[in-house]
């Protein structure tokens, strides 16, 4: 994460009359919830050799999706359709649901952030895990919620203190991601249940389900198309591997699916976006290869770390995190270490998470510029 | 526009505990701005045989940008850079300003209501013209902005108006489209600068230039890139022609500029789209391509409206704004006639705007097509 900037005031300028933003914006850091590797590249003066931080799905997208985007480009004088039906068809029948239970947006990001505005208001409680999904806290503090963080337990989120944390708070919104990033871990569906069944009153369970194509059978839960306790998140920018495209969508109960179009951009989601998000639903042999590529790559990145004395974390995703066995200025330089070996990886950030560094499995050219240069640059730290 | 739909309050679903919205989002009506073609094709069933109600350019775009999209759409696995600094880089050449003046978002829609958001608080007054842009009115309902609306002169956005109606209500935002949609009209450089001079205290000019390309020269304000009174907005749906990719942008002071980051969907502008971007601000051929072919476009509708007995109007556009001769209610009944007859057009929402009708410029069979059905339409109304 960038830190804080200071910008200059929008009054100062030139001594011109300039406007004012409003007292919450100008209270707002300037910060981005994450730094993309082609900042650090200009940084540098150097391109990555292996691009592993941002768990990107090296295995590439549906040929069908691309062939979809190609034409679509061709007829991209026309705007999409601003209801997308023809995908919130597609993805109600993929999850056999109705179409008034889907919304479509800008990455599950941008989803995230209306489903704040429409939640949280100033001082609204919200609780999420301390060192989970950074752009969550980013759209609270965006609209002035107040945010309360509930620590791991060992490498998991919480739900019994998730849950503790929202009744002492009175908290609108909990965010529980599952499986979970930065850590890889996953929860049975049971336990997503249960934490359902328990939330406190006038509370909705924010599910960010960004990995779960990827997770074990029984990680994703069993939910009731029409309960409004919950609105669960997912995206084509991991197994489905577009993540350069900006398409995810939510499901919940149709009234809060529905309110999303107060707010929503209603033409966010364009022509080739839709097009391609239809076609990779419909491929469901690319989705199964994903699949088992992630399994191979998930066993050959843990013999990786055991090879070099890390720990591989258990992952339900398409990445590793690994153990380095010490604190966090010990993964700190570690991280440091690989990016100046040209390797890109990102790094849990809130302690005591923050003694693993993150790997996305990559194609097998990646696999193996990481494989070479860990050692290296564990060697470098002395 | 569609109506305001009573939607399900939130609480009732089931007796279940469920979320509240905020007030404000509460409030909201789930309106959309615009309803799609895509809509009314389903509604009724059947096809439009001409697709000229949004002025999409059916001129199509750069055969560099479609070429950029298809080779992106392969790389579609790389989040695109959330700095967009390419595009950027482009963006800021092309107009002679630094990456620093220059905000990328999903389309100018998106970009409104980031500004309405960094600007506008419960109860700010902002300014517009009745009938102009309603996307920009949504923005302002959305983050409870009150708004103040000034009367066209004639088939013009009022400047004088503007202000007038600003000072009196100690606006922080006016709105000004040029040229202006739906009318086609255009002020002269000239005006807008004057316009700018003469803005009260701590009020900003929102000007929304998305057709700006297509007007003749000498419609472009001069405006130095570090002007803190005004920010603009410019579009690739208009004369770029990919309506479809959803990619806007803005010029601002820095200070504006940078503000965009407290608010943005950081990685809401994809790989796809920067490519497209880039590409296409590079085909300056294409672009007088475009020009020109806007040019005749105009002149054929102009011929086709007179020929009918309607009054075309003077555009700087990519379409014609035709006065049908009598009133609201007439020119709503010529635009039923034609969407019967399987042409999608639109109209003005306001009085007296709405005696007319709006057609954009379409490819050689979308114009024979207008022009065989608007007198069987005209004959339709007795």
């Amino acid at each position: 994460m960038r830190g804080v900037e200071s910008l200059p005031r929008l009054r100062s300028i030139r001594g011109m009359k300039t406007p004012i933003l409003t007292p919450l914006a100008e209270s707002l850091p300037a910060t981005v919830p994450f730094v993309g590797p082609e900042t650090q590249e200009r940084l540098r003066g150097r391109t990555f050799e292996a691009r592993l931080g941002a768990n990107e799905c090296l295995f590439g997208p549906s040929p069908l999706a691309v062939a979809a985007m190609e034409a679509a480009a061709r007829d991209v004088w026309m705007y999409g359709d601003p209801e997308c039906h023809g995908l919130k068809a597609a993805i109600a029948a993929h999850h056999g649901v109705t179409p008034a239970h889907v919304v479509v947006g800008e990455g599950i990001d941008g989803l995230l952030g209306l489903l704040v505005r429409l939640l949280v208001g100033p001082g609204d409680a919200v609780v999420t895990s301390a060192g989970a999904y950074a752009t969550f806290n980013f759209h609270v503090a965006g609209f002035d919620g107040t945010l309360h963080r509930a620590p791991y337990k060992g490498d998991f989120e919480d739900p019994e203190a998730l849950l503790a944390l929202a009744r002492q708070t009175g908290a609108r919104l909990i965010y529980l991601a599952n499986p979970d990033n930065p850590m890889g871990s996953h929860h049975a569906a049971s336990v997503v249940s249960a934490m359902i069944e328990a939330l406190p009153e006038g509370c909705l369970l924010a599910l960010d389900e960004a990995y779960v194509e990827l997770a074990p059978e029984g990680t994703e839960a069993v939910i009731a198309a029409d309960d409004p306790r919950v609105i669960r998140f997912r995206t084509f920018s991991k197994a489905h591997g577009m993540a350069g495209l900006r398409l995810g969508y939510a499901l919940a109960a149709p009234a809060l699916a529905q309110a999303f179009d107060k707010v929503r951009n209603h033409f966010g989601v364009g022509r080739i976006v839709q097009a391609a998000g239809v076609a990779a639903l419909g491929d469901k042999v690319h989705l199964r290869a994903v699949r088992a590529w992630a399994e191979a790559g998930r066993l050959r990145l843990g013999q990786i770390a055991r090879e070099n004395g890390l720990l591989p974390l258990p992952s339900a995703t398409n990445f590793v995190t690994m153990d380095c066995g010490r604190d966090g200025d010990h993964a700190r330089a570690l991280l440091k270490a690989l990016i100046a070996r040209d390797i890109f990886v990102r790094m849990p950030g809130v302690a005591p998470l923050d003694r693993c560094i993150r790997v996305s499995i990559g194609d097998e050219a990646a696999m193996a510029a990481f494989a070479a240069a860990l050692p290296l640059a564990l060697a470098d730290l002395g």
